[in-house]
């Protein structure tokens, strides 16, 4: 581990640069994440429906990410309390709109929940639940940094000097310090990128930490990936995870299981950056929600001028956001406490934090 | 076989519709691929010059048509003898300028020889080389389309009713005589069609081909074909291929061994619709030559209103046209001749043409 080592020069490295609750705009502020790096561009979130819809619209994307800027929306709603007849009942309210908003990733349904008890809790002791709320989410954050930290260190010691990694959509900050950590370290690693339809995740919000950080990046269509592998041009493929099973399953942006499958036919190694572990309420794969989004966004393409489509019209398209991945094509997971077994994550919560 | 059967009602069913050689306009003329069917727009080639061109900037493209453009490039050329000085080197000039436009696909590299052969015999024996060379083409446009007729029925054989077929990129005129056929049949199937970045095939040309026959035709991105597959939404893989080794590989559109290598995983057919069989002087994968295009197409989108910039600049990016799969991957390759195994693909010289 390198503790010391300098933060990754990462837009989306730290959490705290792409949202936060902002005490003078008494409102939530977040990196417009559908239009960077094209458009550096700050959204002011100013009621509970507005973080809602900014979540399922992926103006904030990433389970973490949109799981702190659910929880800040709580906060407000827990701020506006005053002249509320049910004030436990309109916080109630709140939380439910929030976890309505994206079934798959469990940030979302852990933190959300969470802040709503800290909230009521501080009702019912007559403190003050917005400054408990925010408390405890920006804690979140922060330690969600932390993880994203020691998650990276860890998994750059799977990488090897002269690495070529094959990245799907954006897998964050902790994927930010993996690469900044092996650089660091003298390994030279350099990042294919799936472009990732329909949001292009990974020729936008990738390949712009890539560059931040002076990471080698070569972008490529969803479909290259098994190509590159049969020419030798990728020796690992790593992702995150939206959700994590307790048998070792993992749910990420669709597109993950046809990588997954390419890499285990080409005897390739698949690890996942696993953040802080498995979902303790998810037993296998089956049990994890699939989000299945407006297909609408299948007949177009998004850029940094505009929109076209890209489809003919009067044919159905489908969107799973989602797609899951058994263990068995997986090599390890990475979290902050270390690297398990896809079989064994369940140790994860056997085993002691580290620094 | 249903060799009464009505022809399929899609316009690349039929290569004279796409592609012909106009007495009127001395020239040939073409369907605007990269544009069908947002805009129906014919362009007019007047030299071999533009002629390659078009190939190279797939404004025809497909292996068959674009060797019939290119034969008819070679067949204009031949018009233009009167004055040169040495006629027969001016052809081998052309043929040269027309085969290096594209390596992959192997019906260029038969047709485009086969007619510099054709007109060099004319000129030597005080015949009309344009004519020869032209009938030549035009012959082969003729056979090409009773190819696709014949391997689309035998393909239609693999379906059963209530089938929901992957494909990639456009199989053309025979994936058309396969669903025509099949729906004469009785059988419904459900077309899904891979959008096949980055030129949007699948969601143009494929989805305007099954519209015109009425099929049901569901639009994926390049990365779904797995989940489907996992979540029992795919039956069959079937596309087509550009080149098919005496050893049972194929070369198809860059994506197509991702969806093989998933249809392998989950225990799925893939079937090649093969034409007219494997490529005689080709023994094996690593015989054929993989087209790297300008990776700049990588970057962009190009829709029915225009084209946005998808990626950051500063990036690197990688486009291989094609990838190969190898036979252990393929359940059968249907040709005009029959449907072979593919280890056993040199069969079908052995083979009588049907009816």
């Amino acid at each position: 581990m390198s503790p010391t080592i300098s933060t990754p020069p990462a837009m989306l490295a730290d959490r705290f640069k792409t949202l936060r609750y902002d005490e003078g705009e008494q409102a939530v502020v977040i990196l417009n994440r559908r239009k960077y790096p094209f458009t550096v561009e700050y959204v002011t979130l100013r009621t509970v429906e507005e973080v809602a819809q900014s979540i399922e619209n992926m103006t904030v994307q990433g389970g973490p990410p949109l799981a702190y800027v659910a929880g800040l929306g709580l906060a407000m709603a827990a701020r506006d309390l005053s002249g509320i007849a049910h004030p436990a009942a309109y916080l109630e309210q709140a939380a439910q709109r929030l976890l309505a908003t994206r079934p798959t990733a469990d940030d979302l349904h852990h933190i959300v929940p969470a802040a709503l008890n800290v909230a009521l809790d501080a009702l019912h002791q007559d403190g003050d639940p917005f400054r408990a709320a925010l408390d405890y989410v920006n804690g979140e954050i922060t330690r969600g940094n932390e993880v994203s930290r020691k998650c990276g260190q860890y998994a750059a010691r799977l990488l090897n000097d002269g690495d070529q990694v094959l990245t799907h959509c954006i897998a964050g900050a902790a994927l930010c310090w993996m690469l900044w950590t092996a650089k660091q370290d003298g390994k030279h690693i350099t990042l294919i990128g799936s472009e990732t339809r329909p949001y292009f995740q990974g020729a936008r919000l990738t390949a712009a930490s890539a560059q931040e950080m002076g990471i080698p990046f070569t972008l490529i269509t969803d479909g290259m990936s098994a190509h590159l592998m049969s020419v030798g041009k990728i020796d690992k493929f790593i992702c995150a995870a939206d959700r994590i099973t307790l048998d070792g399953h993992i749910t990420n942006k669709i597109g993950t299981l046809q990588h997954a499958i390419a890499a285990h036919h080409f005897g390739q190694p698949f690890y996942v950056l696993g953040y802080d572990g498995p979902d303790p309420n998810t037993e296998t794969g089956t049990d994890i929600p699939i989000e299945e989004r407006d297909p609408v966004e299948v007949f177009h393409a998004r850029g940094e001028t505009g929109t076209v489509r890209t489809a003919i019209h009067g044919i159905d398209g489908y969107y799973p956001a989602f797609d899951i991945t058994p263990p068995h094509l997986i090599g390890a997971i990475c979290t902050d406490r270390g690297i398990f077994a896809p079989g064994a994550i369940r140790d994860y919560f056997h085993t002691e934090p580290t620094a």
